[in-house]
């Protein structure tokens, strides 16, 4: 594939169906179907919250580490993951390219509790503003904020 | 169109919108437009319903007829389609090709009821796993199972 | 380019994030940041309110002036802007080009209030049929229709 415009619609389907699977496995995955999550993530991937909300803290966390060990506290907390009856909905989404190996995805996140009830709950909602990077095994999430809002 | 890669971004933006144009068809076509709606499901396909939900009982249905009859009575009993004050969202949507031919667009539905009052309700949520096919007359999808939660 | 499938994937995929990145504007850039809005709008673009809601009555605005006006007035009445606690989703879109330069999407839009309290307000939501067409400065939104309900 020589066409950089057929490359840049390529990349931009490919960071879209990113976003949509790491929502997929945050919600969906076994601890162990977790693995898929980080492959998706650079190594020195930051996840950071950039506001207090009474669900989720100011924080910022740097590394597969780290960013695991807020998922698995999540996931006991009963706050999100099979089994918690949540689930998160991302919709309006625009992929912006910084360069041709790197790229913006903004879009808006809404956070629902007691999904399987005839009455689910908006529980929280704002915007992530994800940046992806082109690497060798494929484009990767590097950083993602978290407004809450 | 001789490449692939081409060919596979082109087959992905149909089977995207087809699965918003059959969410459409769903909320807002009259019976007698539905006919646009089988047009986007393969003859044999099925409509599944997985588990049980105070809305919508465990069910599968194979084949044009046995789905119509289906939406029909949805309609009927004031469920979904024209004049009952209902939509459904779908966002969060990936598209994986299991092969040239046939694809998954997992994706997240929301069902809201009195959409027209100041304080729409969502009444019931959950995952769709669409299965798509290649066919002479473009993509269509030959199973839907629908995972309420 | 040269390649027509390929100029309809890119239009396709430019048309899909302006439509994000009008909804990113309305909800998040400043009254001055807010020209980046009217670059995506035909000079003569129409924003047209079909039927009467709580929030929001039947209008038809044509140009910029009116429906920057439009914009500012629902700003100033709180109802949408940076720091009114409100957002819009978009969701369920499809793209239907009615020629080489002219398209229509339709989609679904939710929009909410109180979003930074733990029980965001899902206070309004509808349909957008949007015309894009194209000018020699991109694809442009030219009309849309808000459908509330």
């Amino acid at each position: 594939m020589n066409d950089p415009v057929v490359q840049r619609l390529a990349d931009e389907l490919e960071i879209r169906n990113i976003v949509a699977e790491l929502t997929h496995l945050a919600d969906t995955a076994s601890d162990a179907e977790l693995d898929r999550y980080f492959e998706l993530l650079t190594d020195d991937a930051t996840w950071a919250v950039l506001t207090d909300s009474e669900v989720l803290g100011t924080q910022e966390r740097t590394g597969h580490a780290a960013i695991r060990e807020g998922v698995i506290q999540r996931r006991s907390e009963g706050l999100q993951g099979p089994g918690t009856n949540t689930r998160h909905l991302v919709s309006t989404m625009s992929v912006h390219f910084e360069s041709a190996d790197r790229a913006l995805a903004r879009c808006y996140w809404h956070y629902y509790t007691n999904t399987t009830s005839p009455a689910p709950t908006l529980a929280l909602m704002g915007e992530y503003r994800n940046t992806f990077v082109r690497t060798p095994a494929g484009w990767k999430m590097t950083r993602r904020e978290v407004i809450p809002g």
